[in-house]
């Protein structure tokens, strides 16, 4: 529990900097990574002076004071009791405030929630009317400083999640044959991957054959993969909360010249930015790297911004540049973990392509966490 | 195609009703409603005058513009040609509006989107920066009226995705046993489900042991299940969009007589919730029913409120009363389609139970999708 704590307390300093008197944990990789157990749907507040306060349903009582130890729990029977519960605890927590350096009872004050994409809109609406005599504001600047740079217990996990991803990828190779539909190949791997420890996937497995290589997204379904296709393939599965992130593309058949390009200019690229994911490089940085390679090649107009991203408890985190525009400028760290490949490169009409796997920083450039083949013919 | 078009124009004719300008559709089950395709990420704009307009990544073009036929789509290379493609498209409204009976240039336009769990925080906090001009409101009032009665189509596809729960269920009745741990079950319970054609599950696979089957929301992990445990299983898988909803208590071993007046009991509630399934009840009025059963066994302190819910796209649809209570008041109509069973009895430090199961509403009560077997002995 010693590093729970030791996190907790770096969150207070740097809310006390921000001017924050609380933060409303309202997702599940933010509760796993204070207090180091997961549940569905979990809501605490870890103020800016003193101890968490747990908000939880009544019948879950015994359970949870017994993960958490002398935790202060407030239970509710319905939801009405719970944004009560909400609402009283940061009433005290304003009050608390006025009476330390730096908070002043003129100015309303800061609370902080996290808004990626677990955070449902209903909710932060719903919390800002409850509590008009708080400012809601993004917990990023106190979480990222935090959850950027990763411990070596962090690290250790998200390489066994990125296992996991190989042994699916591997899977995959063993099936992936024209005739064969997404969904099939999807239901094979989500079983080796559960088998080996998934708890499942970050984001929907991804199996886009033909045309629809060139979606941002995938998804895998009902439709024949055909001879000549090119195929991307990314997997997320989770592990013990910390996720990976593995894609590859594979040509079912003789690759022709057109795919072939693109598919050694993203070498090149996924090469060229290894190379450079060194402390003090901003994303912003790599991502030119790799339209300076697209450029060469005469893609320069199917480069996509956006081409590594910060990965842990959630599947991107930050700096995410494709999500928040501005996480283009944030200087990565030593010890952050970051993916390589995240964009597709795609010729509309045509087909697209991905690799991706998941790095350290260190002062040398990205060290894989799984060398995972880079073969792609079928 | 037809069913689509008719869709729209009805939600058109409410948003005229409303007061809204459009709608932004930013989440799958709304985009499938009105679309007829999935993927993932989608970007649309229902306006209340005019044809819907799509805003897609630039390599997706072709493959959009075959999926759609001669839709008005815009592209984007990155975030921010997104954003300000939206923006423009939204003041191209307004201006039509400013021209129709009931809008007014001088009242701030609505803009309606859908708020619920899928909606992430900081694209709303994003879309109100960006769009000063318009008033951004729930889209309930005109999405509720359409979605909350299922046409036959719909129905069916919730039925055959009930049939993947109880193939799941009938899998985890194979496999239960003391010393297997949740996420064992959930394992073969997920790859059963999905051979079957279930895409995954819109809520965690729930096997809740021991005292954990107090918990609300579940997950299926690594503890081992015990003799004499109550489990509790919620299997919500989904098929071609369609949501599911299935939940089992199971006693391992002889059942206490504690344990057999918490199953009972839950019977009970459901058998006289499904008979008052019928129109113009609302879920305030289901509750109560619940709550006289509870009293009369001595239980009413564990009662909670939100015994029903509404089923579809979303795995919680209106009425959604745990989720926002004042959907209680609500009036049920003839082919809604609603679980019974949604809230836990539990004794807080002992156990809870659970059965739930889809009904349709007829006007002589719940007509039930697959009658599954209640069995709870093991």
């Amino acid at each position: 529990m010693k590093i729970y704590g030791k996190r907790i307390e770096k969150a207070q300093a740097l809310m006390r900097e921000q001017g924050m008197i609380g933060i409303m944990v309202m997702t599940r990789d933010d509760y796993q990574y204070f207090f180091g157990e997961t549940r569905v749907q979990p809501r605490a507040i870890i103020p800016a002076f003193g101890e968490p306060v747990f908000i939880c349903f009544k019948a879950e009582e015994d359970e949870i004071r017994s993960a958490l130890g002398g935790a202060e729990v407030k239970f509710f029977g319905h939801v009405g009791e719970q944004m009560f519960s909400v609402t009283k605890t940061f009433k005290t927590l304003i009050e608390r405030a006025n009476h330390e350096p730096g908070f002043s009872p003129d100015v309303k004050p800061k609370v902080g929630m996290q808004m990626w994409f677990q955070t449902p809109a209903f909710l932060v609406d719903l919390f800002r009317k409850l509590n008009p005599q708080v400012q809601l504001v993004p917990s990023d600047p106190v979480m990222d400083e935090l959850r950027m740079v990763k411990d070596p217990e962090e690290i250790e996990k998200i390489r066994q999640s990125q296992k996991i991803a190989a042994l699916g990828m591997d899977r995959l190779k063993e099936l992936l044959e024209p005739g064969k539909t997404g969904h099939e190949l999807a239901t094979e791997i989500t079983y080796t991957m559960m088998k080996a420890g998934s708890s499942g996937t970050s984001t929907p497995i991804h199996i886009n054959s033909g045309i629809r290589s060139c979606w941002i997204h995938g998804k895998a379904d009902h439709e024949e993969i055909k001879d000549g296709d090119l195929v991307v393939v990314d997997l997320t599965p989770k592990f013990q909360g910390y996720c990976a992130n593995l894609a590859r593309t594979f040509v079912v058949g003789e690759p022709e010249p057109q795919q072939l390009k693109l598919i050694e200019t993203y070498f090149e690229i996924n090469k060229a930015t290894r190379e450079a994911l060194i402390p003090g490089v901003t994303v912003g940085r790599l991502d030119r790297i790799g339209r300076g390679i697209c450029t060469e090649k005469g893609l320069k107009e199917y480069h996509l911004n956006g081409i590594s991203h910060g990965i842990g408890l959630r599947f991107e985190e930050t700096p995410a540049s494709t999500i928040l525009p501005n996480h283009r400028t944030i200087k990565i760290k030593e010890d952050m973990v970051m993916t390589i490949g995240h964009t597709i490169l795609a010729i509309p009409g045509y087909g697209g392509v991905r690799f991706e796997d998941v790095y350290l920083v260190t002062p040398d450039g990205g060290e894989i966490l799984v060398d995972y083949p880079l073969d792609y013919e079928f």
